[in-house]
């Protein structure tokens, strides 16, 4: 019986071959137009899943793209990895930007590019491949696993919420495992065991009745826009911590271990800086560029606006001005309190003289797969042992809804296990992915199932 | 032979209905339909001045509606008034806003009712009216007059400043004489002597080269919105004043008569706070609603743009904000030095780690026609005599451009006499003219005729 990880070297061509008919399929969920080919391309995951040993293969109806789930639960007592990932893919305009067709997916030097071959079609594909190694040459599986591949992604997954929930028995896991992200540098496998959170606000600051001449009423009353920026000067302090009061309480600090994880990644501030156009960088006194995006909470304007904002010289006065103000969060800060937080400070520090309404437009809580955790610690046996290379710890400043929603209505930690790079063009014309990481991904995963049993024994 | 006073008294109700047939031109400048309505309008005006003694009418071109222009220059040795007034009117629009027909002059107790009433064709009448007092009553006026009726003020008399220097020579006089601002309440004449400058400017500032993502960027990077808030948080000290170094230097202190005269004026604090659905008041401490409204400068945020401003929560890091802040002047200020003063304070207060660009947008000089000046001593005397009240002195804290032009092109200064009133909807449904205003306001400029040489003699 051949060891799953030679039946892998041996066949990295035909995958190849294969992810090219996957990506051949302009699944593009945002256009009505290709209905069909998302269908298509269900159908098509479907067909591979059949074919590679997967079981309970399913084309699943939502009220938009249909979710494509399968399974192979054949290794009792072991643990259940639900594999999340997704076969819709950005629209590949403005096409005459890209240097082969986006559907005809080309091989120039190590990459491979075609719309979906990083996000995620190309990652989706590396996991199935780790199983087909698997089932083909054992017969058998390590652990128990579960995919769900949706169609919606790239138009803000609205209906998975609600597939989950309405299914959280059949997708019942011990952790889920998700590969639609990149590693920290090419050459530099990691593995993000943490997400920040949200809390997007706006404020809505009323002055005078209406808008007035500034001429005939300027001097007399509170500008708006003045009251406004009165108000967002006050958010931080000098040394770039936010000012709201309580903001801090339930950050979880950084420990050693984590800070010495970080320092060890490869990084630049200069860099940084010279790509963002900037002579220098901002942030909280007393932590790293890394740290600063990855486990400290922020208070950022997103936008703002009021007045006359056309091109000359109106004299308005305004009446009103608004701002929309998001807070990243991290473990364990929870969203709805750093709202409530928030409305209360700047209810507290609105200049008198102007009506200030704070709104809460949106919430996510942060999230942490703890380093020690069974998954973490699996994934980074298996990154070191797919790329021959000990992978680094990260974590992400963004947010990724859906592992929230694993964690809130799942109850399980994810880990993301990203193989694709920081300047892959994932939304962008000439999408690719690197092939050193397709097959290494294909590799770790299969190392991953494997390891996964060990670490997961009490 | 007559007095022109005991004329004046004879003859309102043709008075009346004379203004009734040039409110009944729709001669809306704005309104590419309305151009024969406006030659219309200009040869109306034209006939009517010939009819009353005017001499050398012409119905002069310019590259957009015609000014009308008359004189009667027999008063050698006397000093020559140039009136300035405008025929065009703004739109009607929305006309079920209407109780009568916008141009339909209707009375209503002692309102006439029409587009025009006050803004300015019933003002300019005024001035016809109490020339023609004189012409048929004595053959002569007391002084040397000359009309500049223009068709463009509703549309920003785009021409005149390009028509008065190519006349200045036929233009020249002593003063200007104005009829197209308000006095400053019902049975309160009053005689307005100042007007504000202004010096617009335009701050872009720019930080990171492109829009960032929020949760990826945010917290290393200083925030363009914050940047500018702290900036504009910064143009003002907690009593209120411009904290722009040199901002004051040159302001003209506030007489003590003149504090004295605006205090005489009805005003309450409270009730303007109410209009203006305002619990409370703000300004330069120090100083009354009027003094900061007419005799202190500003700096007011007119407009602020940047980032996310749709519905909703994008999670954008914006690359860059701009914001409109004009600064109004005060004699003796100058806008481009107002202009120099507020783009090196900015730059100044900067925060490092954004660039900012600082634009002058536009300029104008503030205005004062001294108190003791011929013309607003003539005015104050013609004003007692035409409403039987002593009249009380007050500033504008708008700019009247034209006021400037006629500053700078002739080197005369304007006596401003209004007879309208500040809620007669000068732009709005249901304009009107108060009718004692109108008759009032003939008598005034009568006696203003008479008086001027008086007040003029060396």
């Amino acid at each position: 019986m051949n060891s799953p990880f030679s039946f892998i070297d041996a066949n990295t061509d035909r995958y190849l071959k294969e992810l090219s008919d996957l990506l051949a399929i302009p699944s593009v969920s945002t256009d009505p137009e290709r209905v069909p080919d998302i269908k298509r391309c269900a159908e098509w995951l479907a067909d591979h899943m059949r074919g590679i040993g997967l079981q309970n293969v399913q084309i699943m109806p939502t009220q938009g793209h249909p979710v494509v789930y399968a399974d192979w639960l054949g290794a009792p007592g072991k643990p259940t990895v639900l594999i999340y990932g997704h076969y819709d893919v950005q629209p590949p305009e403005p096409l005459e930007l890209w240097t082969s067709p986006p559907f005809q997916a080309t091989v120039r030097g190590d990459d491979l590019f075609a719309r979906g071959a990083s996000d995620d079609k190309g990652q989706t594909f590396i996991h199935l491949k780790a199983v087909e190694a698997f089932i083909t040459t054992q017969g058998a599986l390590p652990v128990n696993v579960k995919f769900l591949i949706e169609g919606e992604e790239e138009i803000g997954s609205e209906h998975l919420e609600g597939f989950v929930r309405d299914h959280a028995a059949m997708l019942k896991a011990d952790l889920v495992l998700i590969s639609d992200s990149s590693m920290f540098a090419k050459g530099v496998p990691s593995i993000c065991y943490g997400l920040r959170g949200l809390a997007y606000m706006q404020i809505d600051l009323v002055g005078p009745n209406r808008d007035l001449h500034s001429g005939s009423y300027g001097g007399s009353v509170l500008n708006p826009i003045q009251a406004l920026s009165e108000i967002i000067s006050r958010l931080h302090d000098k040394n770039g911590r936010v000012t709201i009061p309580g903001f801090y309480d339930d950050v979880r600090k950084l420990s050693a271990k984590e800070r010495t994880a970080f320092k060890k990644l490869p990084w630049s501030d200069a860099k940084y800086a010279r790509d963002l156009g900037l002579r220098r960088l901002y942030g909280e006194k007393g932590f790293t560029t890394l740290e600063r995006l990855w486990a400290r909470p922020t208070a950022e304007c997103n936008g703002i606006w009021g007045g006359f904002t056309d091109e000359g010289a109106k004299t308005v006065l305004p009446s009103r001005v608004s701002a929309k103000i998001s807070m990243r969060l991290v473990p364990d800060q929870s969203s709805s309190k750093a709202a409530r937080l928030f409305e209360r400070y700047v209810k507290a520090i609105a200049p008198k003289g102007v009506q200030v309404t704070v709104r809460s437009l949106h919430g996510g809580e942060p999230v942490i797969t703890p380093i020690e955790s069974s998954g973490v610690r699996a994934a980074i046996v298996a990154l070191e042992r797919g790329f021959g290379k000990k992978p680094l710890y990260q974590r992400e400043g963004g947010s990724i809804p859906i592992v929230v929603q694993f964690k809130k209505l799942l109850k399980i930690d994810t880990v993301l296990l990203g193989f694709g790079l920081p300047d892959e063009n994932a939304h962008a014309p000439d999408e690719f992915l690197h092939l050193p990481n397709f097959y290494g991904g294909i590799r770790t995963v299969a190392h991953f199932f494997e390891v996964l049993p060990e670490t997961a024994r009490p």
